[in-house]
Parts: structure tokens; sequence; C-alpha cells
């Protein structure tokens, strides 16, 4: 549905068929009683979670686990001024089942940064939206 | 200087270089006591801190008028895995100076969106942090 403002809103499919498109979001979390962002590299597990690796002992790990988080991405391009959005809410948890853990280290997302063995961080897909600016297809 | 996971941390100058490379950031805030996120399009000002242009009656300006957020921008390159982030952390609020919004409707940014005549909001960058990742150059 078109808004007022040139916005359009995202059905969940639409979003987590845009979601999968990309490969870096953005956790959002609170840190010290501040809003915090980090960037990391993600997948989209089979039930629609996004799925990170990260330290064991980083501190988004310790900011985050049994905490509900956003997680954001998008794609914009300024000379059209289009794009879109999505975000993901829901509760992030470090991801302890061994079987779960063995499939995510053959199928699941390898950190860009290094973490050595790394833990899976899973965000549950408890609230998924989306919107989609149309743009001005380079006219005025 | 690099860090263990291979991030190297980027100074305040380098921050603000790279911010201003780009047309799209991400205001992080709260919402409802949930990790909000909201990406806009934004210009740095002279004062480096980030401005922004909205719609007066829009619940972003209704949830961070007078509150501390985090602003985001990045940009990743997934074949080699690199890229960069910078987070301004101040507080935001609405320019009602009429010679400052005078000069804002001058110079300063316009929403992507339709909102009409709008409000800007300014994010004071009271502090600025930043990380590169080096990446593997398409090496493993």
């Amino acid at each position: 549905m078109l808004q007022d403002n040139g916005m359009r809103a995202l059905d969940r499919q639409e979003c987590l068929r845009l979601l999968a498109k990309v490969p870096v979001g953005r956790v959002v979390y609170t840190r010290q009683a501040l809003p915090a962002v980090l960037p990391v590299n993600f997948s989209l597990d089979a039930d629609s979670s996004v799925v990170l690796h990260t330290s064991a002992a980083s501190g988004l790990v310790h900011a985050i686990d049994g905490v509900v988080v956003s997680f954001e991405a998008d794609e914009f391009h300024a000379p059209t001024e289009s794009g879109w959005s999505v975000v993901v809410t829901g509760r992030a948890h470090v991801v302890t089942d061994p079987v779960e853990n063995e499939r995510l280290r053959r199928t699941g997302p390898r950190s860009w940064m290094r973490v050595g063995d790394g833990v899976f961080v899973r965000i549950e897909s408890e609230m998924v939206t989306g919107r989609e600016l149309a743009g001005t297809c380079g006219s005025d």
C-alpha cells in the first residue's frame, strides 16, 4: 500500500526475499543505556531467523544474548532516490544445541572478522516489517 | 590500530571523511522500549553534525527530538569481505532557529520521501567512532 510519503509497506514474504539478497545487515540494540548498532554479515536460516557468526567473547554477544533486538538491512540507489529497508525484531540467543551448531558450521555464515571458531547467534524473526521507496526514476 | 579481529579503529577525521561519501545512514533509537532503526538520506553540516529532513508529524521526530540517538553509515564489499562503518552518537533536536532553517532550506538535505516543507533534525556528533575491515583482498 502506497503511503502519503511515497513509501510502500512490504509484506513479510517480500521482506524475507529482499533480506536474502544482501550479505550485510545491522544489529540494533542497547548498550550502557544508549542505542547501539553494529553491521555484520549474516544469513537467513530456513525458519526465517537471522543467523550471525561472531566471537564468543564479543561485547555484542554479551549485550544481546537473550534480549530482543532489531536487525536491519537495506539497499538504496541515490540517483533515483529509491530503495528498500527491512527490519526484523525478535529475541537473540547464542546457539547452544550441538546438532544445530554442527549444521551451522557446515552451512551457516562465517564471520568476515577473525573470530576463531566463534559462536552462532540467532535472531528470531518475530516481527518483520519493511518499506520500499519507489523514487523519482531519474526525473524531478 | 589493527585489532585481533582484523578490524582497524578509525579516528574522528577518518570517520567524518567516510560519512561525507555516502547519501544514506540509519537513525538508531528506542521506540516503545524496543530498539528501532530507520534509514534516511542526510548531509554532514559544517560543524560535523548530521542533518536530516523529515516530516514534522513523523513518528521519528516524535521519538528522537531532545534524545540521544546513534546514527550509522557503512559501505561493505562482499567479494573482498571488506568495508567500513561509522557511528555518530549525540543528542537529536529539531532545528527551530529561523536563520538556521532558512540556511538549511537552501543548502541542507531534501528528504527522498514526500514530506512537504518538513523539518530539519540535527544530530550532534558528540561521539564519533568507526572501524574498517581490511578484508581478504580476494584471497583466502
